[in-house]
């Protein structure tokens, strides 16, 4: 990793709890978290008191203070479940959110290190990205790397860096019938590694482990795809799937990039994907749509902000996908109303 | 590594010899080359006697055998050093094709295992690969890998692979001007992972250390692109750079995948980069022209065969690059050439 230096004041680390008790959780990352401003959002469908231990310097959010933000305006927006995290996004005014799963710890290197997450991901927010040709030997801006020969020198400088995907060791981000199937699969292999994912190029962000540039793509994380039996289990939601995909175009109509790779969070098992997958085939299904859908999206010249782009996005859903599926309507509702939240609550 | 089984009868390992004397580099690999049938062709301006040691299975090739088979149907085509390996390419029968460069040894990995890089090679040539959708767990063919949730299952059987680029412990491959401007840099990150290169994205190959099917791309493997002062190091050539662009483009058309990644090789010192900065700059501003040609480059929906594609991709370099610079006619011609001697060749 490359020695930068983190302004901590332009940080905010976001978590949605979706469980009551985040004290295990918060101890695992005290050494890290305790440096930073965290923004809690408890998930307005949770009842009880949350549990947080002392030491830490937070804001918390619940569902009064949702519904005083957003009020009667919208009944479109959900911020139900994994939901919860786009209100925190929505309260920062940091240059940087970092939003991890509150059953996720940190993980270990190969030779066993801690690994701080949180500085990897501003390292990989805050030095250039290189969408337009890939190099070979990964992000050219860690340590001890450099470009490939070949590599064009005036595309050397690369461009900023929108959103930082982490990945996960041990239970990986697999879907239901994947982990249905193959219960003893554990991710063990870890790769040191970032790199960009290239221009037009999609992939399936995960909300597991991310960050990204508020003031670049901000508004472009946002809980707009709900599947109708969704549940506090990842692989029953495909919300940051589809909300990965609006980022990445954005990314590529402002060029900018994406990073994929380090850091690595180690993920703890929760649920059980047998009874997940009576739930999760609609949003399987509804992917061979999606992907081609966002594949070949292509956005007007015109469009020069993450909200331009994410009502031309909104526009198209409705009138490509909508027609096939509600769930495509109601999306193309939510991310029209979203931008207006957007725009009203980060103007206050 | 998943565990394939290997068809021996299936490959052939193609050494281009640079230098005389190949007793250490062939005692290195020959747990691994003595299994394997091998096809060693002597660089043409090489004068002297190779020294091969005894106990491998090999086809040899000289000045006089590349003479008899080209004769004076080309005055196009060069085999001088490091394009002597086209030769091996030309001649060979095999499905499966190899070739690391003479300066090269077995990288050990994070562990301190010998890496079979042929092994590897063979692996990810014989699994499917995943151009059109990014899986961020990398190659999901892997061994304890799989599909990350998102992936749309109609896309989970992939396409057959064309290209495998391995990459370089030690020395990395880069430019003189970065490798005059860091002497010490040397790369020691093992990146345990191999992924899919996306479709429409370009990279810079590098020929010192890949593999391809020959049934599937082989004519695409070319020597077309030669510099005025080009010598008998890496970094004085862009050569196989301009030859793994073409291979791109046939993979993308044909819908094959391209995978970059593991084995790795460990490079040994050789030459001086300070010197070789008075020859390589040509090649380093004409990337800057070769890159976004093949990256907007798209052939019509005609071209069904690698050749077909080369001939294609000849003919818009002679309209659209060659009157800016006589390199890129040559190149274009060459191409023509190619298609023809290797169309001759293969079906005798």
């Amino acid at each position: 990793m490359s020695q930068i230096s983190i302004n901590h004041d332009e940080v905010d680390i976001v978590i949605g709890a979706l469980q009551l008790d985040l004290k295990s959780f918060m101890e695992e990352w005290r050494p890290v978290f305790s440096l930073f401003h965290l923004i809690i959002v408890k998930d307005p469908d949770l009842k009880g008191e949350l549990e947080i231990p002392a030491g830490f310097n937070f804001d918390l959010y619940t569902k009064s203070d949702i519904d005083g933000v957003v009020g009667s305006s919208s009944n479109a927006i959900s911020f139900s479940g994994y939901s919860c995290r786009y209100f925190g996004y929505l309260m920062s005014r940091k240059k940087y959110i970092i939003s991890i799963d509150d059953d996720c710890i940190p993980a270990r290197d190969s030779a066993g290190n801690f690994v701080d997450a949180v500085s990897q991901h501003i390292t990989n927010l805050s030095t250039p990205a290189t969408p337009f040709f890939f190099n070979t030997l990964y992000d050219p801006f860690c340590k001890g790397a450099d470009f490939v020969r070949g590599y064009p020198f005036s595309l050397r400088s690369g461009v900023d860096c929108g959103l930082s995907c982490g990945l996960w060791l041990n239970l990986a981000d697999l879907d239901a019938p994947t982990q249905a199937l193959k219960p003893e699969l554990r991710n063990t292999r870890y790769v040191d590694a970032v790199l960009t994912v290239p221009a037009r190029t999609m992939m399936p962000v995960s909300g597991i482990n991310i960050s990204f540039n508020r003031e670049l793509v901000g508004p472009a994380l946002l809980p707009a795809f709900r599947l109708a039996k969704e549940g506090n289990l990842r692989w029953e939601t495909v919300e940051d799937i589809w909300t990965g995909m609006c980022v990445k175009v954005v990314c590529d109509q402002l060029r900018l990039g994406v990073k994929s790779g380090l850091p690595y969070v180690w993920r703890k098992e929760r649920g059980d994907a047998i009874e997940s997958l009576k739930k999760e085939w609609e949003g399987v299904k509804l992917m061979e749509d999606v992907v081609p859908f966002f594949q070949s999206l292509r956005l007007s010249t015109s469009a020069a902000t993450a909200e331009d782009c994410l009502s031309e996005i909104a526009a198209v859903v409705k009138e490509q996908l909508a027609p096939a599926n509600p769930v495509f309507a109601r999306a193309a509702e939510t991310m029209v109303e979203w931008v207006k939240l957007w725009k009203r609550v980060q103007t206050q």
